[in-house]
């Protein structure tokens, strides 16, 4: 069974590449972003994984910890993390990897969270796990979920859009429409009053004319 | 319980703006995307929907059906629908919407697909759907899901740009790398041997060197 929008974000002990943690734990008051992959030593990983560790600044000025899943074990991980290094940069000898990677080696965890893709299957036949995101409130609580199969890399900048859409919504009450990004404006909430909204908005309130003459169609500058 | 990768998308009978259909028989050969949206008359909905519309052809020439839902009545969408043509263009009083929305008023759709956003409510304080988008493939297994909340509009250039990654991964034995476009390199699976990969991609295989030794890291023109 798939995890749905408002679960608590199952509690978890596991091994990583930094030693063993506790995913609440480990996660604090902060955002969270669970990253699952296929396979160590595959090509479609390695790009992500060096992208998310090229990305590490942009996560933690939004205050997330990242944590990447699969199911091989720590010394796959260890061994892998060089490859990823070098992938992002030559010189990259020096460098480590700014995030743990669980090793869920019994796949435990791939199925209790519903991350396995039964079409990629390992030598013995095993099913690996998708590409899956889950990212997690300060409340733990999983706000949006990705799950891609092992063939289509993920869009790192439209997790970083999601997230800030996520963040603002969270801060204030206005929503983000189709495509927004960042600076783009924002929506006022179909429930709040006009009276409301003119003082919450100071910036100004647009509200487009619509042929139902119901008034719910209004954007705000993003401030 | 919310769907996984590789399951067979249940089919099912609703109540349409077209009519009643049947899941499957209305998807027939080609590939499907079922887009859920929390309410009729909302500003976010409306931007969402209306860029749908916009993208129609997009769609069509790559064989793919939309369908909508939300757990508004059908006279709710009939009404509603003018409001997204006018967003759309102020001269769209002709214009009907290129895809149809079913009436799940009585949530039991949003319930057997896993749709339900908790941090959503209608005024009696039931919740409403999500934002979640299904991607099913012409063997009616689905094959991406996203499931994004009511505060926070999609991104329908990733869900085209996902798309492309499906079909063409679908067609031939390649993976798209992380932030991958259309015309860009596509990536040589692990599993395939040298001599394979060469002719199987006559334009050329570039293998990257990686301190493991191990040659998974392999690029060829996508053709």
């Amino acid at each position: 069974p798939g995890l749905l929008l408002g679960d608590v974000f199952p509690d978890f002990e596991a091994e990583t590449t930094n030693g063993k943690i506790k995913l609440h734990e480990f996660l604090g008051d902060s955002w969270g972003i669970l990253f699952s992959h296929p396979r160590d030593y595959t090509p479609v990983c390695t790009t992500e994984l060096g992208r998310i560790a090229r990305l590490s600044s942009e996560f933690s000025k939004r205050n997330i910890k990242i944590i990447a899943l699969s199911i091989d074990s720590l010394e796959d991980h260890h061994g892998w993390t060089k490859d990823i290094l070098a992938y992002n940069c030559e010189e990259s000898a020096c460098c480590s990897l700014p995030f743990s990677i669980i090793a869920d080696s019994k796949r435990e965890l791939a199925v209790a969270l519903g991350m396995l893709d039964p079409d990629e299957k390992d030598k013995d036949g095993l099913p690996l796990t998708a590409r899956c995101v889950f990212i997690i409130g300060p409340d733990k609580r999983l706000k949006l979920s990705l799950l891609y199969p092992a063939t289509t890399g993920r869009n790192f900048d439209e997790i970083l859009r999601a997230v800030d859409s996520l963040q603002i919504t969270a801060r204030k009450r206005v929503a983000t429409p189709a495509d927004w990004r960042p600076g783009d404006c924002v929506m006022v909430p179909p429930n709040m009053s006009e009276e409301e909204a003119a003082s919450l908005f100071p910036a100004g309130v647009y509200t487009k004319d619509l042929p139902s003459g119901k008034k719910y169609l209004r954007y705000t500058p993003q401030e």
